[in-house]
């Protein structure tokens, strides 16, 4: 059951920026990105607008989760693994037995994500945090666009 | 095979607005929420614009799916526990069995969702229509962000 | 591990554009619309911005994923098979043994995609490509909407 929208604010958009935030993944797992990306948005002097921040890679991944126990990503990982298996008859296996899993995972989790911006801050809730996933086994050096919408 | 992109509409866009939305969820399932999001979009005298539905939590989700045959809804939520089952060996079980599962289906649904606003109204399909999706046991009140911006 | 975010731009926001997109699709399957969307962001004149793409269909949809062999997108069809199998006892069945697995593989994909744009082109990564989904057995005329906010 839902009740009816409250509008919250209202006012000009004026700004764009765009910025870009390197991750260095040490293999597979969950790299926190909320505080960088937090930093740069209050350097942004955005109060009120939208982020969006996109992954450039097809192997690894953005995800919006639990910040509180370490072990919820963990679970998330042996989730993903169980969902796009490494020990499948793969057509694409060139580039490694982790490449193809880690294909399918990015298609179920996400390559961008948007938050609502609210007194200069992303207006996650209080157990989101934002994270990078690598899904491929070898450390990478991976980029990350942001852009922000607002005044 | 696809032939070259129309445009539909071209101009200024002027305005951001932000509102937010409480979901009285009774359990596990979806909530119809399409109708409530587009009576705030008219509000907001927005014609033309992104619509964008943002969920602060980590286990309720959004997701944009069939509007017409309720055993739709029932089917995904029977493939949600096929693909995140509750009887598995999770490493995070303090917070009960439900609680797992539901990280992991917020993860495979959506956190944020975007819709184009066309004529004042949020441009989905005819068969589509916007949910948000519970995945604890227990009724939750839960809240949507919701950022609009256009002219 | 990660550093800052470095800022690439920052500038007023001053348009916005929407267009839409028709693929006829052969039957399941992707189908490559970069370049298409590509070529209407040049045609926009909008060199720094956002773009969005939106799927108005509940069985089929978007993702981006991997350009280069042809083996991954075989690969990714093959795992949404085994994720929303055909032969399972769904309710919903009255449209065809395909529907109610396309519902699924729309949720577990991408209704929407968003794309900052830099230097007037959507800024995908060397190896991205944005696709189009077809879930359903039979040849379908779809609908994209696209929008660009920009300057």
């Amino acid at each position: 059951m839902s009740g009816a929208v409250e509008t919250l604010a209202k006012g000009p958009v004026t700004l764009q920026v765009q910025g870009h935030l390197i991750v260095d993944t040490p293999g597979p797992g969950f790299t926190d990105i909320t505080a960088p990306v937090a930093r740069w948005v209050a350097q942004a002097n955005c109060r009120t607008g939208l982020l969006v921040a996109f992954c450039r890679h097809t192997s690894a991944s953005l995800t919006i989760q639990e910040n509180a126990d370490p072990d919820v990503r963990r679970d998330l990982m042996t989730a993903l693994d169980r969902l796009a298996p490494r020990a499948a008859p793969y057509r694409h296996h060139l580039e490694g037995p982790d490449d193809m899993p880690a294909h399918i995972r990015t298609m179920l989790t996400d390559v961008s994500v948007q938050i609502p911006v609210q007194d200069g801050r992303p207006a996650l809730g209080t157990w989101q945090g934002l994270y990078f996933v690598e899904h491929r086994d070898a450390p990478h050096r991976r980029e990350i666009l942001l852009h922000l919408t607002g005044t």
